[in-house]
């Protein structure tokens, strides 16, 4: 950020009077500009036995699988947002259940939410933003080849669960090291 | 949203290539400034058959009573920014429990996200944000005065599920009408 985007000034990086960390602050207009976390949002399609994947037809990681989801649009729910993108990605006909996984992810500013879901038919109808949509059994996941480790935990997850025949709230702080590798 | 955070330039509301709802759009860098949901988080902190409010110093709702709560920081975890945010406005010692309930907010563009706590001892220290930090019983509580919907549903919740015996997420969508009163 270089310009306040209320008045167009340029902005200064400083720690604003009463607050404790650096913000963008506009001398020129006094706004403060504060940059807060988004939220992802998907499900995990259930039909019988397998599950829903979609391949991205976008980057990062095009053409890796992940569960439909995206990010939380300003004027929805959480269980709007994880539905939305599960009809915009996968094109999937779906009962939503309730909250499965939470996953902070705090290198990156982000928390992503996977609900549980109930895949009503096999009509799917992936959309731009993915080359298909395809039911997985769990023994057929391609783990090498998801998109993102929240996704993998998900999963992971969901087929203990499944196992173990019990449904709970999964959470769980995913951290990478940013150092450069040697 | 006028300018371009960016390059400074007017920004216009118009509806991207490939998307399907109007952004703030720069046509002279190109940067597209999407706008998304906001997280809360904040705690119950529990003391014996009590539980830990902060009376607000400052607006909106200056002088009415909230569990200790506040808006998510880049770089942090959830369970991290209910900590930092019971530590700041109460200046209580907790131990962090489990997350206790999830509030979607659609028309303020908020998810709020109230984790358990156990209070370690009765020493508090309110910032300049609390007027006072106090310790209630279940028959004490000021509904009247209470800041926030999403901090009365909490409580209620907490008070029904200690009765219960049982701890389970609560999850619930509050929606407002923001049509003009007649």
């Amino acid at each position: 950020m270089r310009f306040c985007s209320a008045c167009g000034q340029s902005v200064d990086h400083t720690i604003p009077a009463g607050d404790n960390r650096p913000r963008y602050c506009c001398a020129g207009c006094g706004t403060i500009h504060y940059q807060n976390p988004r939220m992802v949002l998907g499900t995990v399609p259930v039909w019988g036995e397998q599950v829903l994947l979609c391949r991205r037809a976008i980057e990062p990681r095009y053409g890796f699988w992940t569960l439909p989801a995206g990010f939380m649009e300003n004027g929805e729910s959480t269980h709007e947002g994880a539905h939305r993108e599960t009809i915009e990605e996968a094109g999937a006909q779906i009962e939503m259940g309730d909250p499965f996984s939470i996953l902070d992810v705090p290198h990156v500013d982000q928390v992503h939410m996977f609900f549980l879901a109930k895949v009503l038919n096999e009509q799917f109808d992936p959309g731009p933003e993915s080359l298909e949509a395809r039911l997985f059994s769990e023994a057929d996941i391609p783990w090498d080849q998801i998109a993102f480790p929240t996704v993998t935990h998900t999963l992971r997850w969901f087929f203990e669960d499944r196992r173990a025949g019990q449904w709970r709230l999964h959470t769980q702080t995913l951290r990478y090291d940013r150092r450069p590798r040697a």
